[in-house]
């Protein structure tokens, strides 16, 4: 799905992996040692942050806006503390949403070259745009960067698309750290599912996948869109967020107008008191967390609840 | 399958795990931190020996007779050095086949409770018998031994009686080891296959596995008997065995007699010569390796194959 650059992507440049997360489990195992640096977005995906520490890593944060991660400080924190390597949610970023522009891709692949840094890409929600497609991925540009492609890993999954029952995900990589990782992968759970890896071949070779695409981002637009009006409509101008393009999540933030609540878990607070739940997204960060920030979920609920759902936001705040 | 013990193995009692090699990587990612020390049987599992040394565990091996692993020795080891945990494959162990006899058994139990120190049981071969049942497995016996069940980790799996490829296993173990390895899990690789497991539950629930059992037992028994056979035929003196009760492999010691080789990896070098592979015995010690030993398995080839094989083993020595 995501190999679309003239080098294209052969068996042997991936390695199927139990999920996604199997990957970043991976490239803890393989490539972290206490105290390593690691660079990931501000904010970035909850276990992500968790797995890179259970390996000792020491996160550092690049801030994200609505381009995404942006690059300018990115090189600079490259620069000054040489990490291991790069976390990037590039498309539709967990909990951000922020889409990465296509000028800041390029220059992601350029000071990989330059700085010789590896850069990992997780690409879970690429597939998950509502209107126009996502700028190509990393991997989908690394070829008109010579040297790029050595210095990138690419994960994706058929999780957020297909079923996340099925655990079957994949990480494109150079050799030399595929050969390690399918060594720490053999330890750690022997193999992927050979069921599901079959279960998934069959369904993809039916061609079975376009249609999926194609409903799936449907049903997730609506939900988006549903979210976005509602949240407008019932909290006003307490709350703040860009109106999702693609992804499963609404990133906003409280702004206190009113002197309503600003501080994310407070709000979640009162919001389990009315009956709903979101996740605050002070975790989000590694470092420096921003407390009146929220990740709300239109993934698994039907229109009518989300109405209902953001009807109790309304009154928690 | 494993917990007939008095209080017996509730849902609240165990975690599913992606295989059972799953459940040694938590077992590494939650209890070992570099330099701790780790007690396994000489030998044991090859993907033991690396999974917890990817950890940084310093493994100190327990000898391993005919009644599995020598308990007096085990205790001495667990008072000088005060191991993390011991891991220990007591019926049919990988690579040995030995059988650990009940009365070691409720010694580990006793001494696990008098120096305070967590056992782990690995039991993928337990069904795999091919005459007598064997004794019970440790957590069976653990409510005989008060406190000992608090101080025990069991882990199974579907893999060796049902199939690998379902990657659905077991761990048992006190409340609190558990939770730190769901924690650990869920940044693993988040859960494992609900399809899988689903899949697992309704072979189970339409109370297939008695006859599979029967039918695996009966497969291997004869396998295993024909093996042996051969190997006696074959290689006569040049190679000492014990003749498998169950499980999936014969392991041996090259006697070196009249002259012929008695190392295994020499050994390994020519039989891939007439074209048959085997596993040297040596890796699976981690500490004192034992060369002249070496490990076959009946597993996966019919019978006609498993003769060739010998044939041409018989050729190389």
């Amino acid at each position: 799905m995501a190999g679309k650059g003239a080098r294209g992507v052969g068996a042997n440049d991936l390695i199927v992996t139990t999920g996604s997360q199997q990957a970043l489990d991976l490239l803890g195992k393989t490539l972290v040692s206490p105290g390593d640096k690691v660079i990931v977005e501000g904010p970035t995906f909850l276990a992500t942050i968790q797995c890179f520490r259970l390996y000792g890593a020491d996160l550092i944060t690049v801030p994200v806006d609505g381009q995404g991660a942006k690059t300018d400080e990115l090189e600079a924190l490259i620069a000054e503390h040489k990490p291991k390597f790069v976390y990037l949610i590039p498309t539709f970023g967990n909990p951000s949403g922020a889409m990465m522009s296509l000028e800041r891709r390029k220059a992601v692949l350029r000071m990989a070259v330059k700085h010789q840094t590896l850069i990992v890409e997780d690409d879970p929600y690429g597939d998950l745009y509502f209107g126009e497609a996502p700028p190509p991925s990393l991997l989908a540009l690394a070829d008109e960067v010579p040297g790029a492609r050595d210095l990138l890993v690419h994960c994706g999954s058929l999780s957020k698309v297909l079923s996340p029952g099925l655990r079957v995900g994949w990480m494109v990589g150079p050799a030399e750290l595929l050969a390690k990782a399918t060594m720490c992968k053999q330890f750690s759970d022997a193999h992927t599912s050979t069921f599901a890896q079959a279960t998934a071949a069959q369904y993809l070779k039916a061609g079975r996948m376009p249609a999926t695409l194609s409903r799936v981002r449907q049903i997730y637009a609506e939900r988006a869109a549903t979210m976005s009006n509602a949240l407008r409509r019932e909290l006003g101008e307490g709350i703040d967020f860009v109106e999702p393009k693609g992804g499963l999540f609404v990133w906003a933030s409280l702004t206190g107008a009113g002197g309503k609540v600003n501080d994310g878990a407070a709000f979640a607070k009162k919001a389990i008191e009315q009956g709903v739940a979101f996740v605050p997204g002070a975790p989000f960060f590694a470092t420096n967390p921003v407390h009146a920030t929220l990740r709300l979920s239109f993934a698994t609920a039907p229109l009518d609840k989300i109405e209902e759902g953001i009807q109790r936001l309304g009154k928690a705040l």
